[in-house]
């Protein structure tokens, strides 16, 4: 099992990126999934309260046992709101599903780009026809179609990881867009996942919640949470029958790595970001607060601006896990920086700084491993967490995009 | 009732601010406020689980009836983990106390500046009687005192005000040093609150509660909690006797406006800032709601860096509401920026967006206002929080401190 850098689509699924002229830019912005026979589908979507259309009726058609593809269209989101944002989503779907020849439910719907401005529906639908036509199977049609969901991503992502299963091999690939924001929109993170292992619908649901809580929901560059972010996995059977326990559990380890690649993806490639950064939290009773203590690391701007510049300030990460409700006995924190180790038992120990702060800026990838194991804090609870740094180009970026 | 210009101590109080020589500048660094009879006195303090020493002996010392002073030194945190850190807080009490003929018990202290070098006790607790000789009752000792506490601050913070009650006038006065953040500390927040009114004990944690919640407590430069964080009120009773409910209820608004007043002193006096950001949020079910959505708002390094870029991003403002894991119902949105209607009743509204941010670049003073009541949420509470935004120069500060 291991990660190819070459991706390629499982058995059964076609894919297309094609061009219906959203984008000025020319470039191609009508991403299609297609599988040949009724796949089990599961999604995960933003827990924001204010969600964008596409959400809402994706939301209504997955879990479900006939999912026949996926839409997205990149360079404007679906901004109306209300009714009419959602009858706009839904002919994007009964556009594609007349094509196919499938249920208009078979079809969930992602919108990305753009916001304020009316979805252009007109050249939307012309182009439908003309993404079906371009559907295949190769590796160059999955590129295409991962290519074609790029907002202000600087390049695709996606990945294909083999399985070994008792009755043979199953593969996972997966596409992802990433949570880079622009003016003037939000952050969208969107992600499908494909598989032709056959899973049953609940197996879709638990192994997608599993991977995501443990990847796409472990990354964050500033905290903000979109109004679309959507992770929808298909699995089509097309290679094989029904899995034994065991080899669902392989399956599920498949997907997680999938979801882990596209998320850490998203991160390396955060607008402005000088250095990608890891944080392992360990020692905690139960994982949500070992995963509220890294996110409070991973969201602080003071964690973030210290990692810019190179300092290995124990002392903003410690006092931000203070702050994440967790009890815990400050005299058990010990916590490295790239494997250094500079709070040991609650105390600051005496290390090499200026070597430490010379590999922290020549070094783009950081680790930061916190354990609060000991006292009150007994568990073996852990989580991993990605984020990036914070420059004054990222403010760059997200201030002067008007200008 | 006004807030004065002039700030002045209240009857029975003194204070000192004197060059202990911590501070390599030579600046002031030793900030006494004393009372000349016991006061009743309460205290509010950081909850992140990492605090300092002087935060642990301050919180056994109040609640109390027999305050008596309280000792701040800036230029020098004190860093020692464990014991020896609480003895050195110990010992500046102790110091202090010996000098004014009191308990121990009666003296609260506080430590700020530089982190990761010990506290320099010899010359602190050499400064200490000449900070008591220094003592005295005039606006220039106040401002002594205040200038004292600072570290960053690029200003002194204090203010007063007379309350007119049955009996006459009493007085409530305050000052506070900011939650700028420097190399390599963390933003500390100090403030000290004085009034000649007498109360209760239990009059006085209450109020203190009601003030700081409403105000210290609704400031966000980054979200990142301090472990130092304190805010102390101290009640002589010198201006007269018992309150009635009438009466307490009218000081307890006197140091709501203190502790506004300097609270939002520090928000004016953030670091690389450019903006003044005041954000009301109303219509919620519980005031926790709408203190949830304000301050998520606040902390949003998307709307931050909107603002800093001038541009009225309701799409930003509106989704940060959205993940504050509060129920509304989108329809009911609405939001106004500098009074400017953007977005009504879920819909965004057509503005001149042109003269919006042309005025948002020239003004400093910002004023977002969220109201989302209709639907499940039609309650009537709401919060005013203040916060700053996000610049390429506060990245700047606090990243490049170390080089």
């Amino acid at each position: 099992m291991s990660v190819e850098k070459k991706a390629s689509l499982p058995k059964g699924f076609l894919a297309s990126g094609t061009t219906c002229g959203i984008k000025a830019s020319g470039k191609p912005d009508l991403a299609l999934f297609v599988t040949d026979r009724d796949a089990t589908a599961a999604g995960v979507f933003t827990t924001n309260r204010v969600c964008g259309a596409p959400v809402i009726v994706s939301k209504q058609r997955v879990p479900t046992t006939i999912a026949r593809a996926v839409i997205i269209n990149s360079g404007n989101s679906n901004a109306a709101t209300g009714e009419p944002g959602i009858e706009d989503a839904r002919a994007m779907t009964a556009a594609l599903a007349s094509q196919l020849r499938c249920d208009n439910e078979s079809v969930s719907v992602c919108s990305t780009g753009v916001i304020g401005v009316p979805l252009p529906m007109g050249i939307i639908l012309k182009g439908i026809p003309h993404g079906v036509v371009s559907l295949g199977a190769s590796d160059q049609h999955f590129l295409n179609a991962a290519t074609s969901m790029m907002t202000t991503d600087t390049f695709p992502k996606l990945t294909s990881v083999d399985v070994e299963i008792s009755g043979g091999t199953v593969r996972v690939s997966g596409a992802c867009k990433g949570a880079a924001m622009i003016a003037p929109n939000m952050a969208t993170m969107l992600g499908v996942v494909m598989t032709d292992a056959q899973l049953t619908v609940e197996q879709c649901d638990s192994a997608l919640r599993f991977g995501v809580d443990r990847t796409f929901n472990c990354i964050s560059v500033d905290g903000h949470m979109s109004t679309s972010d959507t992770v929808l996995l298909l699995a089509n059977g097309a290679a094989g029958g029904p899995l034994s326990e065991v080899d669902f559990a392989k399956v599920r380890v498949g997907i997680q790595q999938v979801c882990q690649h596209l998320a850490t993806s998203i991160i390396r490639d955060a607008e402005g970001a000088d250095h990608f950064i890891t944080i392992d939290v360990s020692g905690l009773e139960t994982r949500d607060q070992a995963y509220r203590m890294a996110k409070e690391i991973a969201d602080s701007a003071l964690v973030k601006t210290a990692v810019t510049g190179g300092d290995p300030n124990w002392g903003r990460i410690v006092s931000a896990a203070g702050y994440a409700h967790v009890d815990f006995d400050t005299a058990f924190v010990s916590l490295r920086i790239n494997g250094t180790q500079v709070y040991l038992a609650g105390t600051p120990v005496s290390f090499d700084a200026a070597a430490l702060s010379k590999q922290l800026k020549s070094k783009r990838d950081v680790h930061l491993e916190l354990s609060v194991s000991g006292g009150p804090c007994s568990g073996k609870e852990a989580v991993r967490f990605w984020t990036s740094d914070l420059t004054q180009e990222y403010v760059r970026l997200n201030s002067e995009y008007t200008t």
